[in-house]
């Protein structure tokens, strides 16, 4: 896995996927909990955004939190330290490569991770295998598709096909969140839940407008240069584009952006990979 | 206004509307009740689709349930009568010419209406003068933008897009879902809020993908003539994106749709328009 991500790992992305994790924390993590003394595997857990979430919530599970970057390692372990949480062990992994036993987890956790992976089937896979029978697997991504706002221009939704594209290029899928339903079926998981968790944003509900701009539309302006540069849109396009999604924010404008959480079983019987 | 709808009054179209309002009942009525001795106005109530409901889940709520279609009140009356409810009286009224004097309605509910309506706004003010102060108005509309599926492609879009551009044809707006939490501000409503209600289908969800077909793909095929005798699409652009459609119904597809409903209140001393 030596292809580099389309977003995820710059200094203001940082900040962003804290921000994505504070704020959306309620929405996402709603609902999942772990039981006292299960041992969780967290799957791609960059700079630590989900993982603070993951161990305040589950106080008495213990969360082994993987990722392939090194980098995003020392952040995720500094900022988990900084918050006083004991219960996380992290270690450097490829989803793909996991260097884990059949049955060592009673339960795996993804979040924002699959979209990057060229073969999500063969990274659930994988993750099943280190999967104890009967062990959960959730799993939570964006759908840029979903993205839904008004006013509604085209420029707006050239921005975003911008970073679909190269987030494609990249081998990843920005509209995987659709996909989880049957991505976890066809990995062999079953009684399988899909459950979209929509965020709405108006100016008239308070810090809702201001996290559309930190979150989605920060992640947006961080494909600038590629998109340019890829010859996706010129400095003209992308500006009207990012100052129509700023206008959403504005007066009479709204935002509204799908999640997809997916919750899967490993059958007591289910072969491995 | 003599303009024609671009869906809602053949025969098929009532079938799918008593479809819809039974099938999305709980999603779409969910909060709405109104209390013993209130007296609420179903602005644009067409065959019956929503009052049946209303009338349920409010038994000792008075109903005044108008339409400008004295076809689609008599089928609604029929249809009220025949499961026994008597709390509705219908009558034939143009919503932006309302035969009440003001302040009359406790309450006032709109669904599916205001997407045809030429001036939205016009007919929320006129539905607010007839309201009394202190009362609520409930707004429910979908947004055809909001539809995202699996497998996604261009030619399933299209068709949709082509019911978008000829209700836009007729005066109405088949994106409205998007706008009723300005539309409400705009016409001088306080305390509002907006709760989208979003409807996830794969066949994996018993009875769901059912619910996709006769709702939201047969209201798509309802527009298949005035599609092509428009010039929008053709035969085979129509028929290829119609079998796309059915497809994110089977297998591993997947289809989700928002609905947007809003609720304000006249204010005390609002002034009318």
């Amino acid at each position: 896995m030596s292809r580099s991500y389309v977003h995820g790992r710059s200094d203001r992305e940082s900040t962003r996927l804290l921000d994505q994790a504070s704020g959306l924390g309620l929405l996402l993590h709603n609902g999942t909990t772990y039981p006292a003394g299960s041992t969780v595997l967290e799957a791609g857990c960059g700079v630590g955004a989900q993982t603070l979430l993951l161990a305040r919530n589950s106080p008495q599970a213990r969360f082994i939190s993987v990722d392939i970057s090194a980098e995003s390692l020392a952040r995720a372990s500094e900022r988990v330290s900084g918050e006083g949480l004991i219960n996380v062990t992290f270690g450097q992994a490829d989803v793909c490569n996991l260097p884990f036993r059949h049955g060592t987890f009673h339960h795996v956790f993804v979040c924002f991770t699959l979209e990057h992976i060229p073969d999500p089937l063969l990274a659930l896979g994988r993750l099943k295998n280190v999967l104890r029978p009967g062990g959960t697997i959730t799993v939570i991504e964006g759908d840029h598709g979903s993205a839904l706002f008004y006013p509604e221009t085209r420029a707006a939704h050239k921005v975003i096909d911008c970073l679909v594209s190269l987030q494609r290029q990249a081998g990843g899928n920005a509209l995987i969140g659709r996909e989880l339903g049957h991505l976890l079926a066809d990995a062999g998981f079953v009684d399988i839940t899909v459950s979209p968790r929509q965020t709405y944003a108006s100016p008239a509900i308070p810090g809702s407008s201001e996290a559309v701009k930190r979150i989605f539309i920060a992640m947006i302006e961080g494909v600038r240069e590629a998109a340019i540069a890829e010859g996706l849109s010129d400095t003209k396009d992308w500006d009207r584009g990012i100052r129509d999604l700023y206008r959403t924010t504005e007066k009479d404008g709204m935002f509204c952006y799908t999640f997809f959480k997916a919750v899967g079983k490993k059958g007591d019987t289910a072969p491995d990979a």
